[in-house]
């Protein structure tokens, strides 16, 4: 029987558990792999399987080789290849192999051995119609399989099935209606028929990666040497197959309003990237409420404001409110009419409802995170990984790491030595600290971290440095394009420039993110960490930080300093002696802010998802097309004739999840950090992900190697990185609210100092007076009669004494009341908020009742098919030893199980 | 061989694992249970055993009995008992029992029946030296204890013994140092020699409670109808067995200053119990750095009290400011320098080392979390807990539940009946609601969570009334006393005042304690809550609602109300028209805050602890000791030779942990919540809990029956409270250190108004300018000569425009610059604060390193148990299935372990 399946995949056999020809076993044997029928057997051979067309290819590894040589590689080779004399041809070759390559194909025939000696099966393939690599073809047969899923303490489905409890009585018939009404949005598999029913699991043992996942273990440092250049498990493309499947449900544009069949990704790609794919559709799926009350808030903004009184006041025709000039010299006093059309457009990002709506997104975060968990636990559930931990000391060193130990103990010594002889004394000192197992200690990696910290540090001060370079771009051009005589431009001035600065920080974002990729990668490898797993946390929390730091600072700017650093007419705050900081437009930077995060969001969506992940994998294709036509007729045809393992080995490698999450990670933030100022974000997102999702699907089914299947409970890392943006974002929303729009101001005034309660008076309120002869010489505007007539006062928005005070130009009562108003709301939003969270993340139970009802059920299940099981076996030993020869056929699934001694064995005793 | 132990004591057999005989067991068979050698049968006799002196008491159940009747309750009866006639006597009795003690006794048989069906071993005892009282003693024989220990998945120690792993080289022999100079502080146990050595443990099977642990669940409800008055184990008195060594190792002061034996504390009493006194030690332990820390800022206080200016300034001899009169007529003017000795005082508590103690507590409570944290894990490891998951779902619902329900549907049932009467068409509707499992929906609680939400408003009400009602007293108070022309009556005024009044507070707090303790209860039986976890749970959350509120409302007033609604001379706030608001002392109100918290904190530890806790069982003893005086010498030597299980029923039964823990928590309120006004909280705390602990442990061991062991692997809610308490204490804190003290007005003052940049003139600078002549009528100081001259100003403490401004009494520009400063102080503390805790959460690993490094090294020693044992089986299978004869011999373990058939199989099968 030819069995299927693969490292890690061994849990694909749920359904097909009947079809096991040994199924006559005792009742609680697991039966692990598929059997394939005849007709597939004969339907995808195109390189799925070994010479004789009956056992499986399930794992691959390419190697270069110098020249193609007919396949002679399978002969036993030593080291020092010692050539028998007499065929010329051979020696010839070998001496055309240099040591080095020679040494390769040592390492690779030992490495082969040990595969062997595991009882794997191996096939070589060097004879291939791509010239310059071996394949190595490799099977695992079932009794090997069945080892390994003993060691892996996986959950194997049981014959013992049992009915999941359905809500009876009018619960039902409104899940059935349910049911009906989203059936459109359920993907065409199977997996979500007939849930009503499942197959009892049970652990085998405890978890432990064991012997043959030391495959990719031992890999690493073979591929990392070069001795193989590639290693992965084949696509599988038979047209019944789940490949198929997945590319019609799954990874198509035309399916996008659909639910993922996510239990179909996780049989083809394993738990981690399962729950990768489950998350993000969770994420989409929040996405939807979020972005419809994100959509009413704009409306009720843009509904609201011909009533919003400060903006109707700054329009009104009778506004005669003299503004003082927004540069030196070039720029002239202005009417605070003309910036009628910014406090407009303020207010649809500026009303009370923007407050709402970033609580509301403060408990949608929780929510989200909340349901995260319960989506998972039932996950968790459904793919039988209840009893599955994650191994706390990963095992194997890299091999870098072992490198650098072993280095540093060859140093030691030679220093020791050294030392005795200098100083006999100091001998059983050192013998004592020998005997300590050579590890890297702080002090070994003390250069490494320091580079780091230096090295962060210098990035980050690297974005602030362009932060500050593209503020000083924009006070110069301003004062520039000022200084020009055509009123048009003038007027579209503060326009131009904020797109332009946006555009222009876009880019260098753009250009950071695959920098700062590159720097967090090249210190990890310095730190020279002892575990993948270390590796792995230590690249993604450098490259979160950088990637954060990156694509918020110059939002950060925006929103909490610019405007705060002006000064005040007669004093201003200069940059380099000569550069005016630059204002807000009236109505608070909240406007500005807002366009920095839309173009922001939408670039970095666009042009990273659409040109980098569409655009350049479709130009790839097309120059390979390009190339082809160059090509002659017969080789395109060879092409197309190629192995299935030869047309994955041209396939990109899997790169890993952590580039997918990060996206989506910094996509959270745009969503929740900064919410108060840009209640659009929700639905750009969304527009984002409904993409996403599926490009990301096609990625994985036809452009990627297929990933080795690896197991995973949760999301790890990114999970506390999720919350932990959540976190802040709840105290940045507190202050963009206070500090950065004129919410806080508005409330002041309405309570504390309007004569009738009403908003009218606000905008006079906030400006304070200048008197235009305080203005230090040469920073005058150069035509004060530009409005037709003698300024003597001009407004500044500004709370501050007025000129004819005691103090005059000193920040005023008003100024500190407000300043209070706004702190203590930043207090009550904060605490507040977090309170609803944590209540949110009380109220909501972490594990979805029927989960645990079923979890327990199935425990009790288990109870009885042991007691059962017992007995049964009792008696078995009862009938053997008294040697009666009865018992032997009465009990025949023992009887029978003998004939594949091994394997059966493992398999009942585990079921305890 | 006797068999030792009961429910959930099975472990304790860990260091006698050799002296089982069946030793010869194959390798991984665990050895449940101690034999006991004869010597100790025939030393410890007093009723721990059966009457046939070999079989142990494991549990005891007793109940009442009418008249005592000579042991014939052994004798089957059933529910109608008809009566043999002929028997004159018995027939007279039966007679004099009426229909409810008959119903009684049949329920008893019935139960008991079930017990001897489960296995358990039962013998009666209704003919003791006490009256009125029938004992069952149960024993359960070894193999029901290990089809239980089975069921519940235990974690056995088996033979396999592995090195734990000791640190090599210069830490080990740092180790070796630390652990002599320790040596004094270890209690005389032998659990803490020889820790190098573990025996590898592994779980039977998945955790379920079962059947024997049926035994408490059904007994409740039979304890709550009367059927059985008490159900307890026995307290084991042999004089070298735990309990003995507990008494002088543990629950004696004279070692107060070891560490608990806690590995005996859990073989004795269980998980639970032990769990409680590990949390307990540690917290203890992890205040003595808090109390030291505290004592040094204290220390600081003192020694700067003479270099602090504010206070020099009050204190100068010129100081000549006039203070406006602190109540109305009856007070005069007064000066500034009687403020003194109250300033001096102030300063001890209300200085900069605060604000750093502060935080220093707050880092503190996360460490300390994070500790019991990696404790627990260490216990849990330790303990063989890893496995162990808590029941989710819990089984049996409470017999109250159960009741509630079906009088739910007898009523049902009633209105369906009368509704299909009149309404036949709503049949179908009806059928159909009945289908569903009859439970308490929302609606039929909805009554009791009224009462519920009303009685707790209702009882904080009660605590405002009150708090409200010391604060009316102290200001009448104070008011008549000034009147007093007694001048030190006068001066003594304040003190006496603030004292008694936080005497009544105290008094009111003990009262209400133990009202609010019944009415929480009350209010959880009203609730009628599905399942005893649920019932704690609802008790623990409410108890600990109204015991805070009930500890902290008088001092939340005091720290943050107090002082500021007072108004201004001319117009102060009056409450009931007659009684002006209290104001503080000079000095801020942190001195009152720190005399109310002192003396809740002292005089509820005082009382409460040792009062209640030891005055009460002294009374008890003593009521007890007068008594027997009066009895005649027969009985009182009759007393003394009362069975084991007689002498343990007159013991208190045991209440569960919740009052230990709910005080505990309340101490840690008042070491975190307001430690910044009371930096001596935790010495109180620490001198407290040195006491606590073995007073406690002297209940436990000596006065309590004892208890049930039950397994747990955290203490629940308990920790959640603990993190909720240290998360409100951070935003407590940073309101106590900027509003409460005059740290930020001292700040500000010093870099914002000094003109020197010192603290010269910061009194002057706090105090505003009043004008006599802007008194409202009647509210003059009757006196205004009192202090020799004509005073025109007086001062009051706040930041008000001075009388001769534009706007006089208004607030002034200084206060809101004040109160900004104070909110971004808030702001600041805060999230530092949290974001300091979270560096603190995230940097300390939960899993301590070396348990982490041992459970690994576990696996793996299990793995390869796993490979030899199974090896071994294929072997005997092999050499028995051919009956070749020859296998029996060589295979002794698997063929002796048939003369033990059950339990063996269980324990071989479980292996896996």
């Amino acid at each position: 029987s030819g069995s299927k399946s693969l490292s890690g995949h061994f849990s694909q056999g749920e359904p097909e558990i009947h079809r096991n020809p040994f199924g006559t076993n005792p009742p609680l044997s697991p039966q692990l792999l598929n059997s394939l029928t005849p007709e597939e057997n004969t339907q995808c051979q195109h390189g799925l399987y070994f010479q004789d067309g009956e056992r499986r290819v399930d794992y691959i590894l390419t190697y270069h080789i110098k020249k193609p040589s007919s396949s002679r590689s399978n002969r036993q080779s030593s080291r020092f290849t010692d050539n028998p004399r007499g065929d010329p041809e051979v020696a010839s070759q070998d001496h055309s192999m240099d040591y080095h390559e020679d040494d390769k194909r040592y390492r690779r025939e030992e490495f082969e051995g040990n595969l062997r000696d595991m009882g794997l099966e191996l096939e070589k393939d060097e004879d291939t119609k791509t010239p310059g690599v071996g394949f190595v073809k490799i099977h695992a047969p079932w009794h090997v399989l069945c080892r390994e899923a003993e060691f892996m303490k996986l959950k194997m489905p049981t014959k013992k099935v049992y009915e999941v409890k359905q809500c009876s009585g009018v619960g039902a018939k409104i899940n059935t209606l349910v049911n009906k009404a989203t059936e459109p949005l359920h993907p065409n598999v199977e997996e979500n028929r007939g849930q009503h029913v499942k197959h009892l699991s049970y652990a085998f043992s405890r978890e432990k990666q064991h012997l043959f996942f030391f495959l990719p273990v031992g890999i690493t440092s073979l591929l990392g040497s070069g001795v193989y250049t590639a290693a992965y498990p084949l696509h599988d493309v038979s047209t019944h197959c789940n490949q198929h499947l997945l590319y019609e449900e799954w990874a198509s544009y035309s399916v996008f309003y659909k639910y993922q069949p996510i239990g179909l990704v996780r049989k083809y790609f394993g738990e981690k990237i399962g729950l990768y794919f489950a998350w993000l559709g969770l994420y989409t799926q929040m996405l939807i409420p979020a972005s419809l009350v994100g959509v009413i808030v704009f409306l009720y903004g843009c509904a609201t404001v011909d009533n919003n009184i400060p903006s109707m006041e700054i329009c009104h025709p009778r506004n005669n409110i003299t503004m003082c000039p927004l540069c030196d010299r070039a720029c002239n006093y202005w009417k605070l009419k003309e910036a009628c059309g910014t406090a407009r457009a303020s207010h649809l990002f500026d009303n009370p409802a923007t407050v709402f709506f970033s609580i509301f997104m403060a408990l949608w975060a929780a929510m989200f995170m909340e349901h995260w968990k319960r989506r998972q636990m039932r996950l968790n559930y459904e793919w039988d990984l209840t009893g599955f931990e994650e191994e706390e000391v990963s095992d194997h060193p890299r091999a870098e790491y072992e490198l650098c130990v072993m280095q540093k103990s060859l140093k030691k010594e030679h220093k020791t030595q050294k030392v005795l002889i200098s100083y006999s004394w100091v001998f059983t000192v050192i013998q004592l600290l020998l005997t300590e197992k050579e590890k890297l200690t702080c002090r070994d990696r003390l250069p490494a971290y320091m580079t780091n910290i230096v090295m962060m540090l210098l990035m980050i001060g690297v974005t602030f440095a362009i932060v500050f370079g593209v503020i000083l771009y924009r006070i110069s051009i301003t004062a520039a394009l000022h200084m020009s005589n055509n009123p048009t431009t003038r007027s579209n001035v503060r326009l131009m420039v904020k797109t332009t600065a946006a555009i222009i920080n876009l880019v260098v974002i753009l250009i950071l993110d695959e920098v700062y990729g590159a720097v967090a990668r090249w210190l990890t490898v310095l730190e020279v960490p002892k575990t993948d797993r270390s590796f792995e946390e230590r690249l993604i929390f450098k490259t979160f930080v950088l990637k954060f730091v990156n694509a918020f600072t110059p939002i950060i700017y925006i929103a909490f300093f610019r405007g705060r650093l002006v000064g005040r007419p007669g004093s201003y705050l200069y940059v380099f002696e000569s550069y005016r900081m630059e204002e807000c437009a009236h109505g608070g930077c909240l406007m500005e802010l807002c366009i920095q995060l839309s173009i922001t969001m939408l670039g970095k969506q666009l042009i990273q998802n659409n040109l980098f992940e569409i655009g350049i994998p479709k130009l790839k294709k097309l120059i390979r097309y390009i190339k082809s036509k160059r090509r002659s007729f017969q080789e395109e045809e060879r092409e197309k004739k190629l192995q299935r393992y030869e047309t994955d080995h041209f396939l990109e490698p899997f790169a890993g999840l952590t580039p997918e999450y990060m996206e989506m990670i910094i996509q959270f933030g745009f969503v929740t950090l900064f919410v108060a100022s840009f209640p659009l974000a929700p639905l750009f997102a969304l527009l984002n992900n409904i993409i996403e999702i599926r490009l990301d699907a096609k990625k994985f089914v036809a452009e990627l190697r297929r990933p080795v299947a690896a197991r995973a409970k949760d999301i790890g890392i990114w999970y506390n990185l999720l919350r932990g943006v959540a976190k802040v974002a709840v105290i940045i929303n507190a202050f963009v609210i206070s500090f950065t729009s004129d919410f806080i101001p508005r409330l002041v005034y309405q309570y504390m100092y309007s004569p009738d309660g009403s908003m009218h008076g606000f905008v006079n309120h906030t400006m304070s007076y200048f008197n235009v002869s305080d203005f230090q010489d040469g920073k005058e505007p150069m035509d004060p009669h530009h409005l037709g007539y003698q300024v003597e006062m001009c407004r500044y928005k500004d709370y501050r004494e007025p000129p004819w005070s005691n103090t005059p130009y000193v920040v005023s009562k008003e100024f500190w009341a407000v300043l209070a108003a706004r702190l203590a709301f930043v207090i009550v939003f904060q605490n507040v908020v977090m309170l609803m969270s944590d209540i949110v993340d009380w109220l909501i139970p972490d594990i979805p009742k029927d989960i645990s009802l079923q979890i327990h059920k199935e425990k009790i299940l288990m109870v009885e098919l042991f007691m059962k099981e017992e007995q049964g076996k009792m008696q078995f030993i009862d009938s053997m030893t008294p040697c009666d020869g009865k018992g032997r056929n009465n009990h025949a699934p023992i009887a029978r199980s003998r004939s594949i001694p091994h394997t059966h064995s493992h398999t009942h005793a585990n079921n305890f």
